[in-house]
């Protein structure tokens, strides 16, 4: 429910035709909807400007499809993240354009596609192995409608295939960078770019990157500013909040 | 044996009709029993007011199986948490009534229902993966007779979801707060009301949450007094914990 | 030097006015100048968009002073951070316009105050003790010509204090918000507003707070999406990032 | 301002003896004050049942002393955590019946002693350096009119130390242990009472204890229930909590 | 090879029957022999008093059967620890004596029982799930003719099952004590006794346990003088030792 | 109080000279005694037997004094660890027989020196920063009449001072080996003698020892067997273990 | 593309022969090479002087079969890293040349093999098991042509087999050490020998190794002189710099 | 005493000018010196080619004096390591030449200055504040006759500092890289040159930082290979193993 039917809700009030009984039910399922498992959070769009991700861990494949059909019925797209085969499965009978990544582990539907924005988002990535992150990423921008350019592969142990690159990144208007082991990357692109850089260290790498741990002090330590981090893994949240400066 | 029976016991001695060596055995045994892999505490239920508890991780099925046994020809209701399908098969010849719950991993054998409290418990999740360890809060509570009122999915990433059921937590004598991530609910929370607060971390993330050590931290820093803390994924500590303050 | 002088002095070389080998020292300077404890990145106004700004820690009042004053005579205006006072000591023989904020830990020098921007950064603090990397945050803000609006002590330990205020933290372009403890203000916030949040944890707390790992921790493992992090206590960082949106 | 000024507020309204806007200034202090570096949660009382209370580490003396004298003008009672002699001084001259307890490094400013409860909390340590944790709790519990009984350096390296106190540990309603190094304390009186035990671990110990890490580790992985935790150090949050639970 | 083994070979130089170079060759051999992968320590039997152990993980089935063969040969018994069917398998065609442990996970071979010591290490676990640890530390005790007296389940959640099994235990000449979770069985027995006690932390336990972090923190923390500590699951090491000592 | 007194206490009793009251409040303090602050464990020379050593952090110079002064007049000897200046000057006015070893940090009374063990303890260090945490094992062990043998400074980087001193501590009947940074010194050792190795990792070092637990990791995961563990820098412990083995 | 084809390249340029977009294609990819997926970097070749070396965790068997044939046309030699089955079956269509080496998990391709170097790399491990992280060394070491001498199981638990063996390490040029548990052996031959060290911490242990994090520490606080230390079970690093060193 | 010194030696006993005794002490001395609080290893200098280095943490300057005095008259030059103002003093009785390097904290004495080699060692910082760290390695370097080179200040915040610089780094036998903070110039370094790099992460930096561990994780995880790594802060050690390959 939007704006524009919480509008039409209170004029059917005022014409008599929805009782207030009625009416205090919608109003209160506006806010939220309690599934028992799940309080799925309506007011969300409203709020914030976009509805609720489906976050699939820890969730069983039944109780994904209910809450993504609730919210498809209530008029929302859907993006389900760390989604498997099985998920999959159950959320495809919803709508025929539902779309399965298996890279990013995503699953979408978009019920029709908008203009993407001029500008973009570069997503950057230092190794081939940090791509199912990065992909993560570009998945959510894209969902939320942000135009997004990929650049694969460019770590610092050989800079040169950066510095060869460097045009499509300062033409960004923000970039992801998204690197495992030490994360250096993000320093070295911070230094050369006046745009904000958010940071997505990948738990690529073993011993001592301590399942991401090496990439993420690294970063949260650049001595370049201008750049700021999320989560190790975290593909959805840089994109997410890629998205969200990209459409200032 | 509880106090009637012990009473019984130096009674029959007193008449004759127990051998002393047969008694000191008989209370020997009261104080503990051994079953030369496990050493049963028969006095618990009369220090503490609550019969044992068996943790089945570690244990053989076979083991837990016997444990439960022997409680139960001793007079005592079962809990056995961390359990699994096959635990579950030792332990249901035991008695008809015993009862599998999956979500919580609880096995549980009751005699006989009690009236439960007046006052309740309120349990509250973050989000709907939080669920299994909530519940074992809610089956521990249940199985030592509180009242429980479950309330899930209602982490600050949207708040007002929490806001519109802050009346029933409000009316709690005390609360299980339970979430995983960076558990902010706990604080959120705490900070609302006036009554204790039993934080659960849960294991629920990836990356920098480490295994629950992000929520855990977060919990013990909370910025509103009132909160206390339990291991990660310790449903059953704050179920048993929240019992005792209840029925105080 | 900035582009305009680099324009000047090749067409002082075009005229014959400069010798090649002096144009060809005063470029190689354009780009960076050795003094031999400290290489100047002379490029980086031009690269992105900013001057160099001098971290104090660990260098001796004398080392900063000579870099401040060299820069300064290369026409740049002066932001050292962690500066104390005999730090600002060295520094203010150089312009009588130089500020100390023994708060924020800052030394400032701007030849000529420009308009801020008309859009705003709101900096956010969870208690009274976060002030001083927030100011240091605000300070950094506003030396690059931002506007920013103070909003102090709204942490969730009592959260309509936040509520109260959220009308103008929702109409700042970008949100600082400086939290120590657990952190839980800036998933709070992610989660009530549709702008980008730059979250800071401070090193305020003790015992478990490790020195301000349990707010780092928090901050990345947010619930909320919409939230990237800083190193603890980077207020400098903080600033910077968000003045880098609020111009986007 | 207490429920009672708020009806007196409304009634001179009602009777047109306020000015609206007057009446409106005073309900949003009522909500909370905005000092510039802190902003007082005036409706705490109502919404706790208890004052802020003022934690002046990373405050400036000047701070706690108008943040004091602001609550005291409101006709809330002081307490001051983490204070020195400094506070003091700045606290000191607002009422007389100041109290500095150096040992526990608290303020406190009581009007009117009130009765206190009948039941007890028993606050027990594990060693004579634990005290000062220890005496926080104390004088926490007692500001908030709880009855304390103390029971000091009976740690498990001479358990008959403990097991001759225990009568006056069983028959408090609630039980606050304090140890550092192991912190095995909390575990043993644990498994021996049928109450509450708040444990507290402290940083007492040196190198492996990690700042007390090894005791928290401790007393959260408790094998016996019962045992909830709190913050290293944490001696206000643990009074806080026993409180709570002792006047339920 | 042992010393008499040494003083024919030199004897036979001697009469001249052993070439100068075969007895090189044997007494190289005697120091320590190379099969490539391993270099068999034949001279730690001399050294030491104890012949090599095999420790099994990281070693393929094959591997470890061929050092048997070969240490079986030289005349020595055989202890393999973490040792599972597979490797059972591998040994069990050197001597039909061979006896595998899966709870302790140990291959054993003994030509000859000896009389065991007359004084007796006592093993001592917290709870059934650290039998496979104290099993360890038993089996290889044994294996170097120690009397073992085996004690299990008597944590501090019911400390009497304990002081009711204490004579047991001070009647050791040096106590093993075998504890996950908190691990405070160490202390407490460490100071109710005079004699040795080695912990040995054991991997039981879940969330803030970090697989024996906590237990491993408390017992080199213990408050009671006279308690050692070797690894996490470390039966083996500590059955070792407390032979040693008991030996003495 | 020994158990010599305790027989004299009931015979006068029997012999009625001592009325029962009196009576009681010996007995009563013979199990402990409560200073306050303090509960001096009266009971542990008969339980354990050695009198209760004084730690000193955390205790205020006048807490020590009258314990020590207590314990005194008790009959026992003193030994108080981490003691400085201030402390010493406080216990120096009981018995002019005090002796403050400001290396080890400790005071000591011995009322009459005892003929030490004919066996030795080995003390050796890997350097001579090791020296304090040495010397502190040394007191400690002398302070139970143990003969201790030093041997300083023969770690692992010049392996042949080692080598050359084997000797002396192949012929002692328990080693410690104290040793920071790597700690390796305890392995060697471990590998070359068939006695125990009690090994104390110290503090010494920077960088990535982390305070001492490269050294602690390192001895906990020593590849000889025989090799058990005491807390960082914990040479008083490591001494009265080495005593209680020595002493067998 | 080396040198002399780029030299070609340029002289068909000046003949005529070659288009200049066709050259400057190929002089662009002569930089590095865009797979999507991957960025080759054929510069490195003549940059550092070895190519690329193919790291397969991360990638799929098909990216690294693709990425290795590219390299292969370029003519380039293969090593592939953390290789398995899968991984050699993508590879061995390329050239019958392949080697699959299951131990080190290695793929290679080498078209001819050069004469290795007279002076020689030793790799030297303290146990059976860390054979697979000092065979990948041992394989990298030799892919790039030098002569590698291997001495396996020699730990510091039996320190003469070390010793035995010394003077095929001091006659080496370059030693690598590869050990887990307490690593020490690389402090053993670091203060034994007079060369450069590199010292590789393995992931064998258990408990308080934590992954290797044991040796790793131990190697970094190394008290001898003349080690340095790359990732655990980094063997590829390690043989890699211990080339360079050797052919210098 | 060097080896001609040893031959002197043993040509005297020869001859009957120096008894057995003597000269059995005079040999004896020849492998260590016993100094009681420290073991000087007189064999260095023949077994690894250097004379023992002093570190001075943790010895008084008494100790200090007293060992390079006694080193001093043996022949040997000397190096002590974090040494202060008043170390120095010490020492500088012992020999007019003593020089103090208070940036690098280093007391050395050179008789006679050798001709440095042709080849260099390039020291590379990637901030001011990493100067510290850098001098003493280029201080151990020199004294032990390398040529050293100093790039200070080239951090990737600024890449092209680095990179105009970087034909100086090339043309290094070996590359001493210390950063701290992210430590990303070690990689950076490590792929642009084909000698080996010698990585020294420092503890400069704050918060996430935690004392230089984000610069050590990072360097260790390079994704460049040919990068080993040192100490937190290990200044000597990185100059001691550039040097060991510079003079390959």
């Amino acid at each position: 429910m939007d704006m524009q039917a919480l509008q039409n809700l209170l004029e059917s009030v005022q014409k008599g035709k929805t009782p207030i009984q009625d009416a205090m039910e919608s109003i209160r399922e506006f806010l939220s909807k309690d599934l028992g498992y799940a309080t799925i959070d309506n007011q969300r769009q409203m709020r914030v400007g976009y509805p609720e991700v489906i976050y699939c861990e820890g969730k069983t494949p039944q109780q994904v499809a209910e809450i993504a059909r609730y919210m498809y019925d209530q008029g929302s797209d859907i993006l389900a993240t760390r989604a498997n085969q099985e998920v999959y499965r159950g959320i495809k009978t919803i709508d025929p354009k539902v779309i399965f990544n298996p890279v990013a582990r995503t699953v979408t539907i978009k019920r029709k596609e908008k203009k993407p924005t001029d500008t973009y988002i570069a997503v950057v990535t230092a190794g081939t192995s940090d791509i199912p992150v990065a992909e993560e990423a570009c998945v959510t921008a894209e969902f939320f409608d942000n135009r997004v350019e990929r650049i694969n592969d460019v770590g610092v142990a050989g800079i040169h295939r950066l510095l060869d690159r460097l045009d499509r990144i300062k033409a960004a208007k923000v970039t992801v960078v998204v690197a495992g082991m030490e994360g250096a990357l993000a320093s070295v692109i911070g230094g050369l770019i006046s745009k904000p850089v958010i940071a997505v260290p990948t738990s690529v790498g073993y011993g001592a990157s301590f399942g991401g741990l090496s990439a993420l002090l690294a970063m949260l330590n650049s001595c370049a500013a201008g750049v700021s981090v999320v989560n190790i893994d975290n593909g959805f949240g840089a994109g997410y909040i890629a998205g969200l400066i990209n459409k200032l």
